[in-house]
């Protein structure tokens, strides 16, 4: 099993039992997901925004405009923290005090780097892409020139990081187990309904399976 | 329409034109999520944190264990960003580039304050209840002095703060509606999934309704 290497900042405070190093389970969430919550210092205070992402090998990218404050500001290389959630469920105990969600979250910390050769900018776009849909990139026009000089990729290492998983039912005190309340839980997945075509869209061009039979989880 | 009073950090800087200040919309967003991303700047670097949530008039309450190294912190009086984010679709453009995400999201600033008071505290721990599951809360046990005790309760003042939307179907460039390729919106959901009774439930006790009939979105 290849782990990420524990640092002060990663090491779990609460509910250690629930964090894990394991990279194989850290790329399945950072997989799974396509939006991250980043957050960074900006005029003393933190500010944190959601944003799309994709993971290549050992490197998750962020993107966005040019103008972009938090691209930035990344781009000085100053500290970051991304966080990747998914919700898996709620979890209903018999005690109020002990409702809780079955979740799996990424949390990585570091410092994001420009990629400014066009070639790499280029693999990264894609990767994009990929995060969200494999298949697209090769049925759309691809960016001119213009558009990937539009366009600030940072690219953040995936050394600095650990996950946290709940699952399971609810963990009631014993004497609550005894109570006449149903307990258990509530999945919950992101799902895709029936795609909407575009307005503008000429007839005669048919839905593509990728859109039809659309899944976020494996 | 009441809107929020727009600060320099509520201030979109990238496209203004998505942003809004208007109460009823953020509350809205607000009513409709329960998970927030929390940033708070500790031993000097950026933390981003995912929570459950409550918002209860004009307040926004998070809470957990004493321990907490995030609450402990927030219970100093620091700044704070909380994000909410709703993801409600996949925009597929004809260009890589104009690919897109429909989504609501909220961002509040500001500084916590800690709920001492005990009947305040339980009615910001009935909310929590209420914001996941309305109807939760009468049938459970209610909280112990003890369980009440060893738990910290925040309040975020509801003042600074902006919403951003995107909705509605791909812009791409007017050369490109010529494409033979399909584009659109593939709808995104959190929805719920058939109730997994507790292994440790006694037989007879029936699933209840808004268990079963579970929603988000209303």
């Amino acid at each position: 099993m290849t782990t990420f290497k524990q640092t002060n900042r990663t090491t779990l405070k609460r509910l250690p039992k629930r964090g894990s190093y394991d990279q194989k389970l850290v790329y399945q969430i950072l997989d799974e997901g396509f939006i991250c919550h980043v957050g960074f210092v900006a005029e003393d205070h933190p500010i944190v925004i959601p944003t799309g992402y994709a993971r290549r090998n050992e490197t998750l990218y962020i993107h966005g405009s040019q103008a972009s404050r938090m691209l930035r500001t990344l781009s000085g290389g100053v500290d970051v923290c991304v966080t990747v959630t998914l919700i898996d469920g709620l979890v209903l105990a018999r005690s109020a005090f002990h409702h809780s969600l079955n979740y799996r979250s990424v949390v990585i910390f570091g410092r994001a780097l420009v990629v400014e050769d066009q070639k790499d900018k280029l693999v990264a776009l894609r990767a994009f892409s990929d995060q969200v849909i494999a298949g697209r990139w090769d049925e759309v026009r691809e960016p001119t020139e213009q558009e990937l000089r539009a366009t600030t990729v940072l690219a953040l290492p995936l050394t600095e990081v650990s996950a946290k998983v709940r699952t399971g039912p609810p963990l009631d005190e014993e004497e609550d187990y005894a109570l006449s309340v149903w307990a258990g839980v509530i999945p919950l997945k992101l799902l895709a309904g029936l795609p909407e075509p575009d307005p503008r869209l000429p007839a005669g061009i048919p839905v593509p399976d990728y859109a039809l039979e659309y899944e976020r989880s494996k």
